[in-house]
């Protein structure tokens, strides 16, 4: 299924795909897509829904993020090892891990602020997972299947001199307000039939930037989501954000970095597409 | 005004002291204590609930953290100089920044759980600020105190080898279950007379570990909250871990870490005190 949240900012109303391309609302279903929701009891009451066919319409206007009230965002940072060759960095021997706020997240084609002060404002297109249910301790990466929810399009926004050179911890250039646009829908996993064999792309003003696969990643998906639970108890509407392919601007010298008024589109194999504008804060 | 939430894990009432120690019930007053009513506005009205004298006694039994629904929690490292020198650090020249998911957050008398396949669990001590309206790009440190709630207790529990020695980023040392008793209370900006002259204390079993004050912070309260403003935007509810000081286990070679059974007793000048017993994740 594809879960997705329509309407304008705050009033997003909760929907899911028909088979005929058409959006369906299910407000009537569940109060919203959340933490609360996500899991497989909730999503049975949705998929049956859905059966039955008597959903009524919604308008596709705008998408919000599929996922309200989400936890937290856990990043994998140079999890694809040409983006680890391309900055410089070797390929780590496990799980670089950093921290984005929920309050970061915007619809997928929202529009995205330049922080005041920057110059170097970088893309990254990344898989993201949904969280389904709770995850602590997990004793294999096959374990970890079971806790999925979804996937969805994470586009990990970052500001380069603000990661890299303010001082310390990542964090500082991943956590600017709208760094974080996120859907347009959720795909459930039962409807990824091989989440290791994802083309992501991304575009810059309608040029290739990036154009990698998720079956280049050091850590798979599973080994992620098993790893994290031994160092944090991941919770239902948390979301991991499984790290970027080469092609960002840091990687490739003399590529500028964005601009208000640059258009990024993203794109990841059956996940759906963005399309931000950038302004400035 | 104190301001506490009071009652078993997940059903806890707002409550605020009264003139004579006792707990009165915010409920008929505010649904919560939160980001939507931890600013003016609502503390106007729970001021003059608590003037007004006729709010019903609550029991004093379990603190909760005393506030719900904690937007995001950032933190500063190295922010005391005698801390920094204990563990080899030079003095951060700006803030060193990393984050805390706010599910890591239990009350100030919970039991801290000791992670799976840890040797190095390590205390920390610290002054919490909660922010009560939007902040982004301050334009000065002096524009920051509008922005400040209050202030309470955090105990930012760390584990060393996850956020030192585990392939990048303190984040992985930070985000485990429970690891950061909050509370007992939040003290309202207006009843802390001067914040950079607080003693913090943290005991292990009863020995004190460490013993410092507010007045040696590397960047001052106000500073912090006008930095963090040009990378973030912080929002009510929002609480931020202004660092510790000297006395860690980390710093002082030969200390023995944290095991399960062990008791640490946390304490900020006029935010009250913590007590936990640590058991086994």
């Amino acid at each position: 299924m594809r879960l997705a949240r329509i309407g304008p900012v705050g009033a997003e109303r909760p929907a899911v795909q028909a088979a005929d391309g058409s959006w369906r609302d299910l407000s009537g279903v569940v109060d919203d897509l959340d933490g609360t929701t996500i899991g497989p009891g909730p999503l049975e009451e949705v998929a049956a829904a859905l059966a039955a066919g008597d959903l009524p319409q919604v308008e596709a206007g705008r998408f919000g993020p599929p996922l309200g009230r989400i936890g937290k965002i856990v990043c994998i940072g140079l999890n694809y090892r040409d983006h680890a060759a391309e900055t410089g960095a070797t390929v780590p021997t496990e799980p670089v891990l950093f921290m984005k706020a929920p309050d970061t997240v915007v619809g997928p084609d929202d529009e995205v602020l330049v922080p005041r002060g920057s110059t170097r404002t970088d893309w990254e297109v990344e898989l993201a997972v949904v969280i389904g249910t709770e995850a602590a301790y997990l004793s294999s990466p096959q374990d970890a299947a079971a806790h999925i929810a979804g996937y969805a399009i994470s586009h990990d926004v970052s500001e380069r001199e603000f990661q890299l050179e303010r001082g310390g911890q990542w964090d500082k250039g991943k956590n600017c307000a709208t760094f974080n646009p996120f859907g347009p829908w959720v795909v459930t996993a039962d409807d990824v039939p091989d989440v290791q064999d994802l083309g992501l792309r991304l575009w810059v003003n309608g040029e290739l930037k990036q154009d990698g696969n998720t079956a280049n990643m050091v850590f798979p998906v599973l080994e992620v989501v098993h790893y994290l639970s031994q160092f944090m108890t991941l919770y239902p509407g948390d979301v991991i954000n499984t790290g970027t392919p080469a092609g960002v601007a840091l990687g490739v010298p003399g590529t500028p970095y964005l601009a208000p008024g640059d258009v990024v589109e993203v794109e990841v194999d059956g996940l759906g597409r963005q399309r931000q504008t950038f302004g400035k804060a």
